[in-house]
């Protein structure tokens, strides 16, 4: 009977049951109302049976289908299992329409819980991950969600179209050193990173100054010439917005160094003292002013973050960096008043690395504004400036750092202990690097284009020295086969090879060759060939087939090979980029385009 | 009100009904019949809401539940997952108990479709096992079916315990060399394999000819003496179950030659005639005799396979193998009347042989059964006998293979152009191989240690030769970086460094080394040092962290890695295995245990 025509003799009845209190029924109405109910009832028993079968008896119902079968569904194929799925009720009870569980049994080793649609058998992802070393996140677009599985969690960043000593270093423009976890801080004294790496109490790592460098460099030629807020300028007499509190004099006055009218001020030099105080509220926080303090001082910046208060004060100590509650204090150094002091600081970094040494709650910035700066001591300031950056400034204390702390080897020594494999490739405190050494050239290199100081230069040819020296007699020129010379990231012995650091020191060469004549010409110009040989000839002993490594160790001591993890591999595939544009060889090129198709799954061939 | 009430008056009610044609009903017992049919109707349409929901927005409810989530389950989570799949109804509208259909979006490239439950994305086998190259199947155990996922299809077979020039060779009794495809067949001149491998007219390759000798030597040594039935013996007058048609005279005769007593025997030598004939049904396939025959004349092995009858003919032509119909041909060599033949042949793979030239229908060996021999022609015959295998008769035919073709430069030159790269890497027809050299060695010495004739060993010391003259003089001695020595299994310039080809022929200097003295003794082993030495150099260039290379190609020409598949790297394994009891050197053991736990997915680990 028609659906349609049950609902009608339904209404029909229940109106009449409203319309009487008491009335004759005829038997035929009864069973139709009998009828109805019983058809209702086997249908919601059937729908539950249906709807929610006897697993096990399904699971077997279908092994025993498909086990004649044996080959797999493609992709494609998916898609009908899967469509099934949607079916409406009275389709559901076709068994390949069922999604069921199954055991995986992975190697004969151990076991997982798969599901399995028609012929597809569907991996668990928590497994895939684990087993392959991929990755996979769900991404939500307007609602629609869908899942991204990514071979590798690195990206390759373009180097420069044109490759100059002038120029931005490969694609340092991304990195962003100072943030890292194992940067201490930026010191106050010379403006440098302090790294915490293979040593906690801290040390200076040339190549981590380098990249601070470079990277600094490299921003901001992308940036180009900051936003700036002028606070004080000698030459203009007015005060400005400028707070002196008791016993605070302020007065301009002509400098002769300087040649210009600078501020004088003095102030009780106690920190709890109001000082020369400027009320502010801006979201730039890089500080600069040239300064010169000839009793005891101190600069102090006041920030807000997360809604508290804090306080980075610079003072005249040879401590690095110390906390106290929300004070935070970087040493300027304890000889260096009377001098005048260029002072470029980041004062949201320097609050940042202040609240890693964990004296507050606080421990990320949030929602932070600038709020003040204070001035105290007796002294002469010029030029106070915030800035949405102080990139060159950056750049500039360090190839200083590199020119100051160079020794007569022409290296700059690395004074922790370097274990590539413990017992096996050790280095002792005082080993060379050629990273270094080649970082510290690229950096210098810049430096001296950019103010035309021989001084960088001469620094810059005296890094060449050690690597002519093998790295047995403390130098960090290796030799592979006894055929190829290597200059050394990490110079052990018996000889790592690490391609990304070789790669590096190449370019410091590069750099240098660009911008010196004569002797030194030769010289730099038969270690960048002699490098580019060996790069040439070794270059495939560092692609995996479906990676890269990151050195040679297991050939050097026949261990496992040391896999490049990916963002290695990507730092690989930048320099290669770098490299089809500096040398002439489709090796590079055709080299390149492997590795990264590598970071899409796709291996090399096979026999 | 509790259910069970709810029937007791249902039931009452439709007693009622029956008992009377017409009745009075009063508005409680109408209304109670109308609730009840409306909760029926509301069941049975809630049941197909909840257990048949509409799918997207089922996907809208759980994506938002998971999106604030983020990380994965891990695979134990599955079972939750899993679980909820075979819930009771009532608790079916738990949306983490459906599994739904999910867009599993790969590298941002491509899509494929699969699975989710809860938090758990499970991804299509037929997508894993193309982009990770992997294997799976089902298994089916007494009805319960599961999938087994394998890394590799690849299985180690363990080299022997004692590694000696006496012994089996490596694990080679594994091997089978004349099933295989490319083996035409095994002459009935030389009785060796002729291979059809880049040169499908066929051509002797010495490293097939060397496998098929050492493969049959190692299983005589795993096997022992086989199963015999003699069907004829000189020393015995009586022809047994032979039968003599007409025109056919047999005698016994004395023979000077092998001062014996041996069949003569005088038939028509048409194949058409029924010659000298006996009836058999066997299931082992080897014939052999020894005899003369002075006239024309052949012998013939009947075989019923798959129900039909083919015949396979031994006679005196330089025809390789031919066919007609079900008559399978091979050339005994027109020169050899005459003389005393040791005649020797698997007369199931003589057939199998046949079957792949195609003259009939019938292409595989399916109920086998031998069915009768005929000898025709005018001759002397002895020791007919049907055996289970002849491996020594086809490992001494293999060794005198290489005593009569070994060329004056010691060397088995072979005459095919082989092309590892087209116009890279390729290699004339007449180039030798270290491999075939070395497999050479190993089996002249075994033949020369079973047999104590000198003119086996004289002909592997021949064989060193080639060893001390380099790839481009046309020899097979190649250098790696000017460092190491390396002898070429394909001799190419530049050079491909082929592993296990490399290996085998330090087998082959192995064997040597041990059975001879004074002079190539020296020789031998200095070859043999300055391989090991190479080897262990060398050897981890091979490992790819997650496999192995099968040479270096990618090193000598700048190309892609050429990644072993499995069944070599389970060769690069058993060799290592074997070298592990040749010397006492760690790298050994310790490398073939990472190769090893390659092929069950563990990688090497990364930095």
């Amino acid at each position: 009977m028609h659906f349609f025509m049950v609902w009608q003799r339904y209404a029909e009845m229940l109106k009449k049951l409203y319309s009487v209190g008491t009335m004759r029924f005829n038997r035929r109405s009864l069973l139709f109302l009998l009828v109805l109910c019983t058809f209702m009832i086997c249908f919601s028993f059937w729908s539950r049976c249906v709807l929610n079968p006897e697993p096990v008896d399904m699971n077997r119902k279908q092994m025993v289908d498909v086990a004649t079968e044996g080959d797999f569904a493609d992709v494609r194929f998916v898609n009908r299992g899967a469509k099934n799925y949607n079916m409406p009720v009275n389709e559901m009870e076709i068994p390949s329409a069922n999604v069921q569980d199954m055991e995986c049994e992975i190697n004969k080793e151990y076991s997982v819980q798969c599901k399995r649609d028609d012929n597809e058998v569907y991996m668990p992802f928590s497994f895939i991950q684990k087993y392959f070393e991929v990755y996979g996140e769900f991404q939500n677009t307007d609602g629609y969600e869908k899942f991204e599985f990514a071979h590798s969690y690195s990206e390759v960043h373009q180097p420069p179209d044109v490759i100059s000593p002038e120029g931005a270093f490969m694609s340092f423009e991304h990195y962003n050193v100072e943030i890292r976890k194992r940067v201490k801080c930026i010191t106050a004294i010379e403006g440098v990173p302090i790294s915490t790496q293979w040593e906690p109490a801290g040390h200076y790592y040339p190549i981590q100054i380098a990249q601070f460098a470079l990277s600094h460099y490299s921003k901001y030629l992308r940036e180009g010439e900051p936003e700036t807020v002028s606070l004080l300028d000698g030459s203009n007499s007015d005060l400005g917005a400028w707070l002196t509190g008791v016993n605070v004099k302020v007065t301009s006055v002509w400098n002769q160094v300087r040649s210009s009218r600078v501020v004088e001020f003095q102030t009780p030099d106690a920190l709890s003292n109001p000082g020369l105080y400027i009320h502010l509220k801006e979201s730039i926080y890089a500080l600069s002013m040239d300064l010169k303090i000839v009793s005891n001082g101190s600069i102090s910046v006041t920030l807000k973050n997360d809604g508290a208060t804090f306080h980075v004060h610079y003072v005249f100590s040879n401590t690095l960096i110390t906390c106290d509650g929300k004070n935070i204090y970087y040493g300027l150094g304890v000889d260096r008043q009377d001098e005048w002091i260029h002072f470029a600081r980041d004062a949201d970094m320097d609050l940042l690395k202040g609240l890693m040494l964990k004296c507050s709650k606080y421990k990320k910035l949030n929602g932070l504004s600038l709020l003040g700066v204070t001035i105290r001591g007796h002294g002469v300031v010029d030029n106070v400036t915030l800035s949405s950056a102080v990139h060159m400034d950056h750049f500039f204390d360090a190839a200083n750092w590199f020119v100051n702390h160079q020794d007569r080897r022409g290296g700059w020594p690395i004074m922790v202990t370097r274990k590539l494999i413990a017992g096996v490739m050790e280095l002792q405190p005082g080993w060379y690097s050629a990273m270094a050494q080649g970082h510290g050239m690229s950096t210098l290199v810049r430096a001296y284009l950019k103010s035309k100081k021989s001084v960088y230069l001469r620094a810059a040819i005296n890094a060449l020295k050690l690597f002519e020296i093998s790295s047995a007699q403390g130098g960090v020129k290796a030799r592979f086969a006894n055929s190829y010379d290597w200059y050394e990231e990490y110079p052990t012995t018996p000889s790592s090879f690490v391609l990304n650091g070789f790669i590096f020191s190449l370019f410091g060469l590069y750099d240098l060759k660009q911008v010196v004549k004569e002797e030194p010409l030769e010289t730099v110009t038969r270690l960048y060939n002699e490098g580019i040989k060996s790069l040439k000839a070794m270059l495939l002993m560092y692609d995996s087939g479906f990676g890269t490594f990151y050195d040679l160790r297991h050939i050097s001591v026949g261990l496992a090979p040391n896999r490049a993890r990916w963002d290695y591999h990507t730092v690989h595939i930048s320099q290669l980029l770098q490299l089809t544009k500096m040398e002439d060889d489709p090796l590079f090129s055709r080299t390149v385009k492997r590795w990264q198709e590598y970071m899409h799954g796709i291996r090399s061939p096979h026999n």
